[in-house]
This record gives structure tokens, sequence and C-alpha cells, in this order.
């Protein structure tokens, strides 16, 4: 078996063989934009889901956890909102997701218990039931002929590249990914999209992702091959440490390849999917709210992969490593501190650390010691993008990479103001 | 026994009997402010220390444990100096720091082992030992008379109130507090002193503090009453989650007043002690980089004390509450989403979340469900200062208040640049 590229950019972006999507503007959000995309499959589709661990859930992440544990081997959509997070919500809340549900279900001819909820926007408000209502049959109008989109109205738009752009917030633009594996001779396609931290009005660093496969898995080993990629992938990224109520990754598997990869295919194909996943953890991380360039921590030498990321994600997470970062100062003592504090097994005279990798790069500290450097240079390698750090814990040989971005005076801005 | 306010405003400020201070400017740091001041005790005091708990620990901080671990008892001078952290330095910056307790321990008569040394600054850089010694022949001189003041140059000055400001870095403001305790017609005196966040250059939000006073409490008894208020004071404070390596906190007993507390006397000691660090800790938050601020976070209605305090915390370091705060924007979903991530336990259904106290209160979430507000009325309450946040979990009777400050581009202003 072979993996290749495939075509990425957003624009001829399309979901996987076997799914059909469709985005309309429903007014759920401020602004003209698309803001509902119904993501639908022709048969029923195995899937597999990773929700966030916020003990606040919103009401779509409760429901698709109940659908997922009924029954993962018969999706045939998913419909997602922007403008509402319908989280913190309640009850009412939680009977908006099963309507929602339910308008799809009538719409395209399938159960209520078919039908997966994906929803991002502010908490605490309820989602405006009729504009759902309204965008729905016009989705449902628009996927079922090329007419529909006249007829349905609400600036319908078919094509996953639509999709993509529905579902963004306060992304500046829309993250996509793809990968082809080949097997046997046959070729398997993987197709994600994601959005990432903010929204328009920004509330919430919601991040949700749908990734779209031809290949047949069925549910248990989709849902082992979506926890292996998520855990190296979405879950390495951090902006500002911000859990959502509402993240959600869901991975829907047509089988319109008629391949089934099993053994070393499977692998392989596990490999592809946590590639594009980390394709799109990495838009994430670099279209962070206010951010100017993305920045890859790689903690190395670790007694173990945990503790690897736990490192990494404490440097990542830290306001002063961040700032300094987006105003180029190789203030290193910095990444030290935020790596001493992190909880993980530190031993101070072990740690050698790096910004840069290969001719470029330049070395800080090594074995715990200062060393002398260029500080002008170490300087512009903070303006580069990606901006890379290296720590080295000198303790074993586990490792860890997270993504994340610098910290601006404009995340600040985006996030002091909305309803006043 | 009863207990009475006593003189805090920083210029009025004095250490506790038995303690000369005297400050000086040796040029540690950029400006020509006053950098490095002695505390020194006339008799033997004892002495009780907390620490960070970094894994990454400044020099100083190493040396403090040994010291204390060895005699506590018979301490007779802290020497604290800003502009250079000594951290990151190794086994040079360990022998810097015994030199500098040399140094002072010669210069008033003393065993290097009843000197503490307190460290500030730049991490990574070496502490520029030139400088310390000429500073602290100018403390020493200035301390020992009157005419020393003039005698020892580098613009000494003797007192409590210049060693506030001595330990200042970014902070805006000396940050002192006092209060009287009498027992049996006997006062007791407790005099603290602290810096805050960040540095003229700033690099660290290291947190120092020295209390004062003239009871006389054995090492034990002491390290327990420092414990009890750092507890529920200098560990309640988030300015930027960033944990330094060179955190301190320090207390001296004179013994000069003669009381020695006990029983239910030393628990009105212990309860003082805390008043006095949480006004502290208060005016560190107050003053974190480039806060307009105070914001009191009170969890109530937790299972323990330690499940408020994670809770608090949270929310205390979520940037998107801090933003919002900032903003003056009463988006209230960012704080039950920081709760739900804390890793506390959490019931959606019981949470009640109110802005302000008093008449003007705002309930905004009762036992899970969102409540109709006024929005001006709301974001008014987040432009006072403090601003009050109360989350009820409604799990049990246990409560803990955290103190943060406002996140303003201010901040990132202030922590982007350095060395370049």
């Amino acid at each position: 078996m072979s993996t290749a590229p495939a075509p990425s950019t957003a624009a001829a972006f399309d979901l996987a063989a076997g799914f059909r999507a469709a985005a309309v503007a429903c007014g759920l959000r401020s602004g003209d934009g698309h803001d509902l995309t119904l993501i639908a499959s022709d048969r029923a589709a195995s899937a597999a889901g990773v929700f966030t661990t916020n003990r606040v859930q919103a009401a779509p992440v409760l429901y698709d956890r109940e659908v997922l544990a009924r029954d993962p081997a018969a999706i045939r959509a998913v419909i997602a909102n922007a403008g509402c997070a319908n989280a913190c919500t309640g009850e009412p809340g939680m009977a908006a997701t099963r309507r929602t549900a339910a308008l799809v279900a009538a719409a395209i001819g399938c159960t209520p218990e078919q039908v997966l909820v994906l929803s991002t926007g502010v908490i605490g408000r309820a989602l405006d039931m009729a504009k759902v209502e309204r965008g729905i049959a016009a989705l449902a109008a628009a996927q079922a002929t090329r007419d529909g989109v006249a007829a349905g109205g609400l600036g319908a738009e078919r094509g996953g590249a639509a999709a993509a752009r529905a579902i963004m917030t306060t992304d500046t633009r829309p993250k996509t990914a793809a990968e082809d594996v080949t097997i046997d001779g046959r070729t398997i396609a993987i197709r994600g999209m994601a959005k990432g931290a903010g929204m328009i009005h920004p509330h919430m660093a919601t991040m949700l992702s749908v990734l779209t496969t031809d290949a047949a898995i069925a549910p248990g080993a989709l849902q082992t091959a979506l926890a292996a990629a998520v855990k190296r992938s979405f879950n390495r990224v951090s902006v500002d440490g911000d859990m959502s109520t509402n993240d959600t990754v869901l991975l829907l598997a047509s089988g319109a390849s008629g391949v089934t990869p099993a053994g070393a295919a499977l692998e392989s194909f596990t490999a592809a999917l946590t590639r594009v996943s980390t394709s799109l953890a990495r838009q994430i991380a670099r279209d962070g709210e206010g951010a100017t360039r993305l920045v890859t921590i790689a903690v190395t030498g670790a007694r173990d992969e945990t503790e690897a990321h736990t490192v990494a994600d404490s440097i990542a997470r830290s306001p002063l490593v961040k700032t300094a970062i987006h105003g180029g100062d190789p203030n290193w003592g910095r990444v030290l501190c935020a790596a001493g504090y992190s909880g993980a097994a530190i031993d101070p005279q072990r740690l050698s650390l790096a910004f840069g990798e290969g001719p470029r790069a330049i070395m800080l500290v090594k074995a715990g010691l200062p060393l002398a450097f260029d500080a002008a240079a170490a300087s512009a390698l903070l303006e580069l993008d990606p901006v890379i750090i290296r720590l080295d814990l000198g303790l074993g040989a586990a490792e860890a990479t997270v993504w994340t971005c610098d910290l601006s005076a404009e995340y600040v801005a985006i996030n002091a103001h909305y309803t006043t």
C-alpha cells in the first residue's frame, strides 16, 4: 500500500465519495454568511466521534454521544450550525437538538437516531428553531436536485468547499485536508474539514471537525483509528488553554470505495488519518484568534509520551512564552520555567533548548547551562512562520509535539467585547 | 485577645520591632532604582519559608531551603536583589548565592548559614558579584549608623518603606500590610511587604514577600502558621498562570515583643497573619501586569475546599474570562466553561452564577438555567474595581476565593519585548 497527497486546497475541497454537502445562510449569526450545513450519506455510514472532556457539555455533544452509543453503523447525516453553541441551555436546549435531528431525518428520509448534530457559537442562548427549520428545508431541497439550490433559497450552495466555509466563525480561512491511500491497487480517500478558535462574535474557542472516508470500516475499528489520530493531532493544539463545551470530531465512513482496510492496511489508513488530522490541527493553531504565526513546541527525551505532551502543553499554554514569541524576544527562561511547573518529571541539569531547526537553529541551553548566543539571530527565528521551539528533557526517548500560536494584543481585542 | 488595624500605607511602613532594613541602588537592573535590600535582625530570629513548587528552582530558592532545613532558629538577615533571578544558572549560580550570603555574614557579623537570599529578575544570566559586593558594603554601612547612609553611598536609604520599594520590579506601587494583635494586654506586630508580577524588563511574574513579627515563636509553629496563611492568600492569586522559578515567602520572628502566643492566641496570630498575607496577595493581583482592576472569584457550594479552589483557579486563569472582564462583556458562558474543564466535580444542573454582591448583584444562572438579565447593568458590574464573580456549585458547603486581574492588551505589550 502507499499514500499520496490529494487535492487539499480549500476551493477544490470535497467530501469523500458517498457523502454530499450543502450549506445555507439561515440567519443564526449576525452578518449574512452561511451558518447551517448538512452532510448527508447516501447509505448508512459507520461513524466514530471524539468529544470535549469539559464537564459542562453542550446539548449536541450529549445527544451525539447517545446516538453513537446506540447505533454507530447507520449514520445518514450530520447537521452543523454556527452562531449558537446550544450550551448551558438545560432541557430546552436538548429538546432543540432533538428537534433539529428530527427535522433533518424527515427531510432526507431516515430516523432521528441516524442524524448527528454539531453546534458552535454563543453559550447560554436558545437556538432559534424557526430559522433552523427554514434552513433545513432549503438544505434538503438543495441536496436533492441541482434545481433545488435555487428553489431552496437562503443562498444555498452544494459541495464540501461550501460546507467547510459554513462552519467557520472567527476563522479567517477555511480549513481542509485530504489524503489518498492506495491499498492493493485500490484507492481510499480521506477528507477532513475543521473550524478553529473563535466566532464572528467570539465566545468560545470551539473546535469542530468532520472527517469523511469512502473506506468500508466497522464502527469499532473506526473509533480506534479516530482516537489514535486525535490523540496526536487535535489534542495537541492549544490556542488559549480554554477547552470548549462543544469540541467535537466526527469520522464517517461511507464504504463507497468497496475497500475494507485490515491489518497493515488499517494501520496505513490510521497513519493517513493522523496526517489529515494533524494538517487540520496545525491550520487551527495558525489561525488562532489574533495569531500572526504558528508555533511548534517539540519536546524530546521524555520518560514517556504523556510526560512529553504535558511539558509541551505547559509551554504552549504559557502567556509569557506566547507574548515573548509575538515580540520576537528570545526570552528562553520562560520556556524552561513553563516546563518546570508542568508537573512532569524535570531535571534542570539535563535540559537542552534550541530555537529553530536545520542549519539556522540556535542552541540556547545545553545540559542545564545557558550558552552564549546571537540575540538578533535568535529573535529572527521567532519571526519565522512556523516558529520552532525544541526542548530535550534528557531523561528518555519519548517525544511529543504541540502546536500553538503567538499571543497578540489582537487576541485581547477580539475577546474583550461582544454583547456591549 | 483582639486584633486591630495598624498603619499600612506604604510611606509609613516599617518592619516589626527587632528588624532593620536598608536599600541601595547597586546597578543590577537598568535605570537607577534601588535594587538591593538588606533586612537584618538584631538577635537570632525564628524563620519559616514557603517556596515555589516549580521543578526549575532558582539558586537562592535551593539555598534558602538548605538554610531553613539546617537551623531556622538563628536567622540574622535577608538579602534581596532585583534585576537578576539567578535561575537556570547551574553551579556558578549557586556559588554566587553562597558568596552573597557570605558577604552579608561578614558585614554584619554572623555566619553565612544565618543569611537568607532572595533574587528576582532575568532568568539565565549571571549575578554581577562586583555590584553585589559594593551594594552589601553600602548596606552594612547604612544600617550600622545614620552617618553610614551618606558614607555608604549608592543612594542608601533606611527603613521598611525603602525596602518595600527596592524589591519592586514592574510593580507600579509598593505592597505593604500591617496588623497588630493584642494578647493579654500586650501587642504583637505583624508587618508584610511583597513584590508582584513582573520586572522593569519583565521576564518573570516572580512573587516575593517578607513578613516580620516581633512575636517570639519557635520555627515549627512559625512554619505551621505561615503555611496556613499562604494557602489562603498567596496561593490564591493568579495573574497569568505562570509559576515562577523564584517565588518565595519568608516569615521572620524577632521575639522583641517578649510575647509568645500559644493556643487560642497562636490561632489569633495565624488569623492576623492570614489577613496581612491576603492584603498583600490582593495588592499583587490588582497590580498584575497591564491590569486595570482586581477580580475576585468566589466559589461556594463545593464538596471540599480543594475542589472549590480548583474551580476558582481555573476561572481565574481563563484568558477568555479575563479578556471579557477587561472589555466589560457579561459573557458568563466563559465562566461556566472554565469551571467545566477545571477537573473538579461539576453538575451543570446545579450551577448558579452571579456578578457583583449586595443590592446591585445580578444573578445570571440559577440551577443550571440561564436567567434573563440587564446586559448594561451586568456590564457595569464588570467595570467596578474589584470585579466580583460568584459561582455556587450546589454540591456542598466548602468554598474558596481566588484573586486575579483582567487581561489587557497592555499585558501583551509589556511581555512581548525585552532583549530585542
